[in-house]
């Protein structure tokens, strides 16, 4: 069956073009059935595990775990990752959510905090001393702004000592991230690589680990489900503790291998190509202009416009030619506009949009 | 394409007669794309909730809850409900994993341990006057064993002002709860629901919310990622916290209808003249007979059997006829096997698995 509308939406999102045929081998193999302690199993953990190293440049010492989602790992990396203190850049809806259960799990965080569509540089972020984790939410989805991969490589060179946390939820895996330096990286799977939700990708390096264990040993409560060295044992041997999200493993498999086909760097040049497209359009277009002023923090994978016309107006018009983009988050709800620039959203989807845009 | 394969393990299990159908359902529809903030998702949502009601006889106050695993509600469950004391029956790996879920999170666990292959009968057990929360493992899928509804409701009774917490993650929606009596109930839907893993379900009642609220009063930490309030809060406008997994959701409301279109009492009658079937064929073959000696405690969706042959060698010889069964758990790995009797598993594949049981 032809899909009839296009998502440009910022997750869940438009789905990835081979989604299908890779749920059609899942079924077709019956692999909704098999045990998740067998071998079948740690074969499929293992070629997820195996393609995401390739995409993403992960080292062999990291692990790379799986959650029910990336907020869990918010929970997660919290837990394990923090004694006392962590610190938070905040600039938007998801930043404030990391921010929001470190307080909840009753650590003493603080936090940088920008207005809404602004983001953050190197020179400007004063880490506090006894920080043990600095928490980045490299691409915030609510407002459209980026942390550029270079200046939070600087600060973690800078504070070597801490760990850091980036949440590349809507991003990954299109910025050239150091897996090597930094300690945590996480992404959730139903923004750029289009699939349905239900799944959160956590890498790690020994690092956290030993943190974690320190944490465990000094009595400090890691929590119980999915702790990271619970979570680290099994994914050493491709196996989560509890039965996990099995057809959304197998996906993201697949899909990663189908990327690595394309391969990162053409993927990473489409990505750019369509980001310019997109905000150059709007930038001279009467009635829009681009909300993140800065154009080295406007995020590469979800663009937001500042529109004259309530958005409602706009994503009714878009709606009668099955184009599906989304409003402005919180406060810009009526004034904005979201569109992904996902891998999924291909350049001919994006044209096909702003020629329906210059129409209205 | 056919399904090769008939899956008779303890879950993943035999997916639902209809579930390719319902999956195309959700592609065709594009539903792996809408946002889990529209009117569309809380359709879903609302569709699956009232199906449960319906199936379960969940009361109006309940909330029905969606976590990413049966295994996240052992620990949300136990924060929001537990401030210093729980009280556990333990008879085998998934009740004692709830018990060291409660260890984990630094409460004083205490617990009744039965060996493997025994159950509870209500007479025997001497609730801690200071327990707080009561959680009992209904259905033990490690070794088979039940414990009675009319036992886990007599003890609620008589210890009524405490919250019992009943795990029912193989058995839904078998066992006749009493849900308005019961403060939690939850469970997983790759066993009897049909459904790939990836899913929790979690039904509580006010009592829950109103202890849950007062711990997070006291100070007493609860967690920050699904804990009771803020699942509670969402799910009354058919909402999830976080990003949910759509596509189980969606499932889970279409599978619950065509169930209840069946009807919950012919179910539960098929079960149980499967159940018979199965267990006195056991009871007179040579070479095996019933792990569980107590009939009343025999469950009725795992069944365990002794096997003189080595498990391995029966599972070998019945994959070689497309019939896949499950081993013991542990210590029973080599010497018992295990086999479903959950509702995918329809009496004529029962049937024949026996008639292949013959043959060996």
């Amino acid at each position: 069956m032809e899909r009839q509308k296009k998502y440009f939406t910022a997750g869940p999102a438009e789905l990835y073009p081979k989604f299908e045929e890779y749920l059609r081998e899942f079924t077709d193999k019956q692999l909704g059935s098999i045990s998740h302690r067998s071998g079948e199993f740690k074969k499929i953990y293992q070629h997820a595990d195996e393609q995401l190293r390739t995409l993403l440049n992960i080292p062999e010492e990291n692990a790379i775990m799986f959650t029910g989602s990336a907020s869990e790992i918010w929970e997660k990396s919290l837990q394990s990752l923090v004694e006392f203190e962590s610190f938070h850049l905040v600039n938007g809806s998801f930043s404030e959510k990391y921010y929001q259960y470190a307080q909840s799990l009753q650590k003493q965080a603080t936090a940088l905090q920008k207005p809404l569509s602004e983001g953050f540089t190197y020179g400007e972020i004063r880490v506090p001393e006894y920080a043990e984790l600095v928490c980045i939410t490299q691409n915030e989805t609510s407002t459209g702004v980026q942390m550029r991969e270079a200046d939070i490589h600087k600060l973690k060179r800078s504070h070597s000592a801490k760990l850091f946390s980036v949440d590349v939820v809507s991003s990954a895996p299109i910025p050239v991230l150091d897996c090597k330096l930094l300690d945590s990286v996480f992404f959730s799977v139903q923004k750029n690589f289009g699939m349905p939700a239900g799944l959160g990708v956590w890498i790690a390096n020994e690092k956290c680990l030993d943190k974690a264990l320190q944490l465990k040993e000094k009595g400090v409560c890691i929590g119980a489900h999915h702790d990271l060295p619970t979570l680290w044992k099994n994914a050493r041997q491709f196996q989560n503790p509890s039965t996990p999200n099995v057809l959304g493993i197998f996906l993201l498999g697949r899909i990663a291998e189908d990327m690595n086909r394309t391969g990162i760097e053409n993927i990473r040049k489409t990505n750019a190509v369509n980001a310019k497209k997109l905000y150059s359009f709007f930038e001279n277009r009467p009635g829009f202009s681009v909300s993140v002023k800065d154009p080295e923090l406007r995020s590469k994978t979800v663009a937001v416009f500042n529109t004259e016309m309530p958005s409602g107006t706009l994503i009714s018009r878009l709606k009668e030619k099955n184009l599906v983009i989304g409003s402005g988050y919180g406060p810009g709800k009526d004034s904005q506009i979201r569109i992904s620039n996902f891998i999924s959203n291909s350049p001919e989807n994006i044209a096909e949009l702003l020629y329906e845009f210059e129409k209205i």
